[in-house]
């Protein structure tokens, strides 16, 4: 989701109580938004609405946007990446459900999508933004130079896909239905993504890091809430694919499972896991 | 509804091309949002965007919108008239759900609240609208001096109405649930619109007039029809104060009655009720 706040004056200098500001909130069309406007505070002191569509493509009118946030929305890659599905492709991912632990030619055919998508997002953005005007990137990502076999959801992705290889082993699934399915979700490293940045030009970094989200919170990792949170946000793109009966067996088993990886992200599972991104308009 | 068009250039002198459209699209809250995202063209050259909110109060940043267009939302008031359901009031509306045909007193009640809800609308697009910028509305009218119990929708409203009278006197429902129900709609003149805006005092007037909605249809008032339309348009008012069963015996009733009116429909009823209004803003 994008939320973007217009001002119709410099905000420098004014006294933001003489500011008028528009916010848009942007999602699929068909996503909910009448949830979303009943959810709008009846004291907030901005005007409300919703830009509806998909924001890899433009969405609002050339240099109408002051201030452009998105917060955990860019790691959905806009397809699934070329190739993954395709059995005769150096990039097929057999028996797998996400490029975390692949072959290189997996995580490069992700990264590659991933460098079109942003392409594409950065150029709609800059066209969308004023002269300094600000985008703020919230999403997951990955330290230089850690392997992808690291990435946190992507552990936990990777236990999915094992539940499901159990599930096909046990006769209750097609094999061939796992390979078929890939999930479009791409993490990409501080210098990866510094060089997408760069390659738009239309943007100076003002502020890039990893930092922890988690900062606040004390207890150890509790993989059963991780799973039970994944299950929430994610199930309908499973369940689309292998129906309902599949999914529940498959959250079942990861359940069972998930000691496998708990002792793993307890102990040496790095802590800087999202991606804090500021950037100005040039 | 209130649709309108920002553009971040001014209209004149450029090329079209070069432009950048926005269109807010406005309704209720509740109202589904998502059946007119589905809706929107995909080769549609404006991007658009939802505004929830009522119109009886601002909606967009000041000076932002060249264009507001509202059709057929402007006869609904924002509330019951004070005084049409109250017992001790002058202007109770006994045994009736309108004003058409009613005592000054109740027709007087409507036209101040319409009056209210003119100067909130009126004053709210005034703040939106740039200097320049046009606000074309399109809503039911009645000729100057033609007699309320004239209205168009008021004759079919009173059909309703004696509907629901005969249901009390079969004992199939209180009298006194209709005499807590009026339709919340009115009709201005053309004198009254005027005076209206001319009252806010931020427009001049380019245009209004009454027009004939009907003046491509050569067929006569079908008043079965009229009736099915408004069953269609306006059934979930009606349902929400007497219930699904009361409103299906309603609409049956008055189907078996609409011999009564279809007569002074078809011979008397003047054919200008649609008030077409453009200002432009001071």
């Amino acid at each position: 989701m994008i939320q973007a706040v217009e001002n119709k004056c410099s905000l420098q200098g004014l006294d933001p109580g003489n500011i008028d500001f528009q916010v848009f909130f942007n999602d699929h069309t068909a996503n909910d938004f009448n949830t979303l406007f009943a959810s709008f505070p009846s004291d907030r002191r901005y005007y409300a609405a919703a830009a509806p569509g998909s924001f890899h493509g433009r969405l609002f009118p050339r240099a109408s946007i002051s201030l452009a946030h998105s917060s955990y929305a860019l790691q959905w890659l806009s397809r699934v990446p070329e190739g993954v599905c395709d059995r005769k492709s150096a990039a097929w991912n057999e028996g797998r459900i996400h490029y975390t632990g692949s072959s290189g030619d997996v995580a490069r055919a992700y990264g590659d999508q991933f460098e079109k998508d942003m392409g594409v997002f950065m150029k709609a953005r800059a066209d969308e933004i004023v002269e300094g005007g600000l985008m703020v990137l919230i999403m997951p990502g990955i330290p230089d130079g850690v392997c992808h076999s690291e990435l946190l959801f992507g552990i936990l992705f990777n236990l999915l896909g094992s539940s499901l290889m159990d599930l096909a082993s046990e006769g209750i699934i097609d094999k061939a239905e796992i390979d078929e399915f890939n999930l479009p979700i791409y993490a990409p490293s501080v210098g990866e993504m510094t060089k997408l940045i760069e390659k738009n030009g239309c943007f100076s970094i003002e502020r890039i890091e990893l930092t922890n989200p988690r900062s606040k919170v004390d207890e150890p990792i509790d993989v059963h809430r991780l799973i039970m949170h994944l299950r929430a946000g994610m199930e309908a793109v499973f369940t689309k694919h292998f129906g309902d009966a599949v999914v529940d067996k498959m959250f079942d088993k990861a359940l069972a499972k998930c000691g496998e990886i708990s002792e793993f992200l307890k102990s040496s599972y790095p802590e800087s896991t999202q991606l804090f991104v500021v950037l100005k308009r040039k």
